[in-house]
């Protein structure tokens, strides 16, 4: 697609971001089942029922704008998940599986705070005024989950520390 | 390569950090030559410079654990830097062009940061004193280019608004 303007630039990233919420939507359960029973497969169901959430807002944002929901391939996310999913394939036990998937999954976090904060910043300049709540919202949504992640990798490594 | 344990994993995450700092550094002449002239450029080519450091930083990582530096293949990178590209071919005017570009790297910004947050995590878990302030300091800078990014992207808003 075009990106001529801000407004093609606005579109773009509204439209990559759509579809990297909804192949995160498809990646959190296989990631919450490989870690089952632990804190950070909660984080992961939770953050799912956020997602959703997410994509309701986003869907609203293109309404407002008078455009069709739809999502554009990026490969950026792509990449990411396929990480996640090699974690899940050779890790030798479930410690090495969770520290692997919290990093994947705080690497996705930041794709999407950076994301969501340029949308954030676009939509007021563009007077797009009643899509920046929308958007706020998922962007202080994401800053949490990154934070609830670190903090999970932190008391791992003290636990782990502690019974070393 | 295999992902069975956390020094597996630490070993993937530094090949992949290390290939994308290599293509970045492709990327960054061509970003600046875009909007030669202009305080984004100035930035772009500060990075570029510090960057470089950032490189001889993890080539330094690599040899204290006696591991050949070498790049693996990342996919989120790629993805990140394609999207620059697009912009730099699609853009109408140079303030359009000026807005991308910033926001592309915000973005690459951002993975730089959850990676090298991660690897500082996992160099003091692993015991890895000496790579913990190498990494550290990639952290930093990362995150001050981000910074950077974001006042030009503000200040630039602001001038529009005032000239509008």
């Amino acid at each position: 697609m075009a990106m001529k303007t801000q407004e093609d630039l606005f579109l773009h990233l509204l439209q990559d971001i759509y579809y990297a919420e909804k192949q995160i939507l498809k990646a959190l359960p296989k990631m919450a089942k490989a870690v089952d029973g632990t804190e950070l497969a909660t984080l992961f169901r939770e953050h799912e029922e956020e997602t959703e959430g997410q994509v309701e807002r986003l869907k609203k944002v293109f309404e407002l704008g008078d455009k069709r929901a739809r999502g554009v391939k990026c490969q950026a996310i792509l990449g990411l998940i396929e990480e996640s999913e090699d974690v899940m394939d050779d890790a030798s036990d479930d410690e090495v599986l969770a520290i692997g998937l919290t990093a994947g999954a705080q690497a996705v976090e930041h794709y999407e705070i950076a994301r969501y904060g340029t949308l954030v910043q676009w939509a007021k300049e563009l007077g797009y005024d009643e899509s920046v709540p929308l958007l706020q919202q998922n962007l202080d949504e994401e800053k949490n989950a990154d934070k609830k992640l670190n903090e999970l990798a932190l008391k791992s490594a003290k636990q782990k520390k502690k019974a070393a």
